[in-house]
């Protein structure tokens, strides 16, 4: 189950990191980083940066592996941005001399480098950036200046602490003409002393909600100069007299690609984190009791929390959903594999729709995952709240994924803008598919499709597949269960696209029901995709196992999909749909009837997900189940409570404060 | 508009507590706390309550005034748990003699006391409790004793670092027979040196995700003996001879007022705390520019967020709720007053109706503020989640609000209950109120008020009031929003009331929809309270100013509740309501047309809540509107970024591990 649903190459660099923190744990054990201070943390896993970055100067470690151990610790470190922003930059836009210059020490972390994109006043509209880099003939100079406290560059990981060079997302003045924003290289700090070099100003902006081993800074440049040679020069050219030129057969579209590819990390890494949550909250409330269900036959025994029906109405979904997300994001990202590849030969063709489907799936994995987290954490009581559950540290670290590469609800409304104009050409007939004619698994070009098998002439329509069947037939039918989100998907494309399009509202003015379109949209590419993954399965006796097990994960995502505002599927159908307040209650049963086959599987289908303990870093989800012990040990560890720096600590407040209030000591 | 929602007396003890730390502003100033370690603002906190203890054993300062304080200061200190919990529990629960033995030391700071409930393995079955008291004949003492790992008690705020006494709730054992949990009084350090005393084991269980100014605490006792005297006499009695007496007059229902007393204050708290959390965020998106509409006459300049609908749809009905909760709880508290005097003259019968209202009350509340608080974070994009935006320390200190004084899932549970028992009364006559003729605002018997104007008669009914009105004309109308959502609770009562009573579905398996029908019974009861405050708004032109922006925030809240989730009111619409997903969205329309007006006031609205800078503690929700400016100077304020002991660490930093990797050097 592992491989199948994680990916052997997965499994394999996973037990490989494994391997490496655990024969480095006097470096890399986590477990008491709960009682730190974030200076301690940081200076924790700024040891571990050096071992990893000195094993790769050796050649002993590779770049994938050490993106590996930063999962096994759960913990980004100081080096993140370097290794996920300023190399990849580098890859992607820097020329051959520029790579020598920067990409390969950059490699060797013989410099260590920042993105400096967001701004203290301006975020999502790249546009609104202040600050500014002006050629300077006379120097054959770029003079980089952050002219307002707005323009301070902002939120810049590796730049607080220990980064030596930044990539720069300046506005291109030449001329007095501004030109567009471009990455420029601004070197920010000595490489002899560290300090920083004249005219930048540059710190660490501070205690965040979560990620603060990461040393997010903030740098304000006074009219800073670089050499000319440290724009990069993929996108543009700035000549030694100031001639401006943008080489030939690059499209611009191309950018688009890379933010597709961004986001199709993200979507892979939440399946991942998700796991972690489901594992923890399954493993503590299959050990957890409260109360006797009236039921049982042991009346003294309490029940564990995991045969409430309400506890498992939270848990299980969230463990079907982790599932789908895994499944999906090896179909998501062969999709995207196929599109670039595509790009490279010129041929843009499923570009626009791919980046919809990744800020409709960003947005999708986010949310479920963050908020999952966080039912994870309810589902596990008062316990849930102590840092020991090892779940808070999860939510606040996972938490930003919400708002960076596009607020989620900014990518909603990318995904259902392109939705709205593809149901309107389609409706126009301008956009009508090659394949219109059938709806299969396979096809790579789901958003016509969905519009070509349920048409603008639902109330004419009369074969509808589910027509007919029970409840029960529908839920254990895939293609159903797919057709039903399809038909959800369909009607309310139709409905807003009237609203926009015949009706002339405003996009702006219909932002709100916009939200729901992006959210149909993605569940029914989140099982479309899932389905796509099962359909893989090998045919072999030992697959042969996890096939039902797979088949419920995919039934629970669904129906709960389905089920989840019954006015979405109530209010957009029509005459002859048969859908009724009954037909929706009838699956929600059946929603809830798949509970109890899930609950006796729960803890091994959390197990197959194979997360271990040292990520897990909590009581709760300790693997031997030994959540009491674990969790009382790790309170007296609590240095507080030791004879040292506990005694010394607690003696110094009881005279200076408690004694003096017991013996009613007016002395302040 | 601050008087009359938040009311006269609470508007003067705020100004009190805001004076009295701005006049002790050394002491009192929490700016710097962001950048503090658990145990620097643990100290810092401790002088605090050094402070206003010695000033209340000089008579200069008063309880009241206390708890006031530490609402302005936003921080729960390690005495919270003292004043909340021990001293009350004395004063219910302990007899004259003992009053004197530990009230009143515990009243002048002599003794700090901790109220031990919770076991690490035992939470909402109070029954489950292991710890025991053992009645010892022979020396006349009681012996408690936790015999596992599991009976450890657990979470106890006060106890960690300060507290001399526990209450300590434990199974009675009096001739080897178990009487039930009880409360008795268990010294657990010296008032000398604050050492455990022979047999206790205590500490501090460690870092939580919020509420690190408490030391919640562990305690384990080994056989330790305490005098007979120490049980809390009021509501159990143990003789020289063991003999056990339960005093006679005391109806052990009392218990839930006590419970009813601890929510109406969860309620109260909730709305001030939301007030805080929608003032930073109105106020910050009021500032915050993104992008251009494409309406706007300055191309230019960017548009303040809180103009796009996506963002008001998302704060404004929170701000209307804010309104809600503080209005909507004054009335609960005169409810609950009435319903204890009453019950002082022996009458009961108000008391189950308010216990289940307390249950479904602090259930909307924590959950409407806690992720409210969340959603205003979102709401400010990245900036939401530096420390500096205040959202993240009030997140994580209210979280534990939704688990304890009943987890929130558990309280849905037993409100349902209540409403299912009312309506099946109903149906048989037997409960049929005495005013069953009238549906007055001023009816203080709501549930069975609702059955009545909707009887299970829904199907033949053809008098529903909005049948024939606009829109716009029930939006305008609080009396027919009311009617709706008593139509909307009504029917999806009896709904259940038959799936229990007729077709025989157990409780348990009806878990799911049960949390509906208690969140459908709040939403009804919270506007049903918040009208009944607004009918009391006085008819001097002074206060006609206010009524209209009132009356919006009514409006906007009744709506939000009634298109939450559109299939409650579709799926549970009977043939002559003439609610069809037209009418709905009709009602969302309305909604989203409230919230241009709302806009406009906005501001306004949230400056009228009254909420101090100080409690603020944000820089994005100044008060002065100087965000960036206050923002970037606390970044300043980050000691790793000056010149002590920033300079320092980033030296030692730069030796040990940057400038060995930059070098490339092997050695670790």
């Amino acid at each position: 189950m592992d491989t199948f649903i994680n990916g052997q190459k997965w499994v394999d660099i996973r037990k490989k990191a494994h391997d490496f923190v655990t024969k480095h744990s006097d470096v890399f054990c986590m477990r008491d980083t709960y009682f730190m201070s974030r200076e301690e943390i940081l200076e924790k896993v700024l040891k571990q940066e050096k071992l990893v970055a000195q094993l790769i100067q050796k050649g002993e470690l590779d770049h994938e592996l050490s993106l590996a151990i930063t999962y096994v610790q759960d913990t980004s470190g100081p080096f993140r941005l370097h290794r996920s922003m300023f190399m990849p930059t580098l890859e992607r836009q820097a020329n051959d001399e520029q790579k020598i210059a920067f990409l390969e020490p950059a490699r060797k972390y013989q410099i260590l480098g920042c993105y400096a994109q967001t701004e203290v006043g301006h975020g999502s509209n790249v546009r609104g950036l202040e600050t500014t880099a002006t050629f300077i003939p006379e120097t054959d100079e770029f003079e980089i200046n952050s002219p307002t406290i707005s323009s301070t560059k902002w939120w810049l990981g590796a730049l607080g602490i220990v980064a030596t060079h930044a990539c720069v997302m300046a506005q291109l003045i030449v001329n007095n003409k501004k030109h567009g924003i471009f990455p420029i290289i601004v070197p920010v700090r000595s490489l002899k002393d560290h300090k920083p070099l004249p005219g930048v100003h540059v710190g660490d902006i501070g205690p965040k909600m979560g990620f603060n081993t990461v040393d997010n800074g903030f740098v304000n440049f006074d009219k800073v100069r670089v050499p000319r040679f440290n724009l990069l020069q993929r996108y543009i050219n700035v000549d030694r007299n100031g001639n401006v030129t943008r080489p030939e057969n690059v499209d611009p579209r191309v950018t688009y690609s890379t933010m597709v590819f961004v986001r199709a990390g993200i979507v892979n890494n939440m399946g991942k984190e998700l796991a972690k949550a489901v594992t923890i909250a399954t493993r503590y409330t299959a050990v957890r009791r409260q109360f006797s269900d009236p039921a049982s036959t042991n009346k003294h025994q309490e029940t564990p929390v995991l045969d409430y029906q309400i506890v498992q109405h939270r848990l299980i979904p969230l463990i079907a959903k982790t599932y789908a997300m895994l499944a999906m994001s090896h179909e998501f990202y062969k999709q995207y594999e196929i599109c670039k590849a595509e790009i490279e030969d010129g041929n843009f063709s499923k570009l626009k729709e791919i980046h919809a489907v990744s800020c409709g799936l960003k947005k999708w994995c986010t949310d479920t995952t963050i908020y999952g987290v966080d039912t994870c954490r309810h589902l596990c009581g008062g316990h849930g709240f102590s840092e020991f559950s090892g779940l808070n540290s999860a939510f606040a670290n996972l938490y930003p994924n919400i708002i960076w590469e596009g607020d989620n609800f900014v990518l909603a409304q990318q995904t259902a803008r392109y939705i709205l104009k593809s149901a309107h050409a389609f409706e126009q007939n301008k956009l009508l598919p090659a394949n219109a004619t059938s709806h299969k698994i396979s096809n790579s070009d789901p958003t016509n499709d969905v519009f070509v098998k349920y048409p603008n002439n639902f109330e004419t329509c009369t074969d509808y597949p589910w027509i007919n069947k029970s409840a029960s037939q529908i839920c254990s039918s895939p293609e159903l269960l797919i057709e039903l989100l399809a038909y959800r998907l369909s009607s309310i494309s139709f409905e807003l696209t009237n609203r926009h399009y015949n009706l002339n509202e405003s996009f702006n003015d219909i932002l709100v029901p916009v939200q729901t379109l992006s959210t149909v949209y993605s569940e029914y590419m989140v099982c479309y995709y899932f389905y796509r993954h099962l359909t893989k399965l090998p045919n072999s006796p030992e697959y042969s196992k996890i096939k039902q097990p797979l088949l419920l994960m995919f039934s629970i995502t669904a129906l709960s999909f389905l089920t989840r505002n019954k006015g979405e599927l109530l209010s957009c159908s029509h005459r002859n749909s048969q859908i009724t307040p009954k037909f929706i209650s009838n699956l929600e049963s059946e929603l809830i009837n798949c509970y109890s086959n899930a609950r006796s599987i729960a803890v091994l289908l959390v197990d197959s997900l194979g997360i271990p303990d040292s990520k897990l870093n909590s009581s709760l989800g300790i693997s031997n189940g030994q959540v009491y012990e674990d969790y009382v040990s790790r309170a007296l560890e609590n240095p507080l409570n030791n004879d040292t720096f506990g005694d010394r600590t607690r003696s110094r407040w009881f005279n200076q404060y408690i004694g003096p209030i017991l013996k009613g000591s007016n002395k302040l």
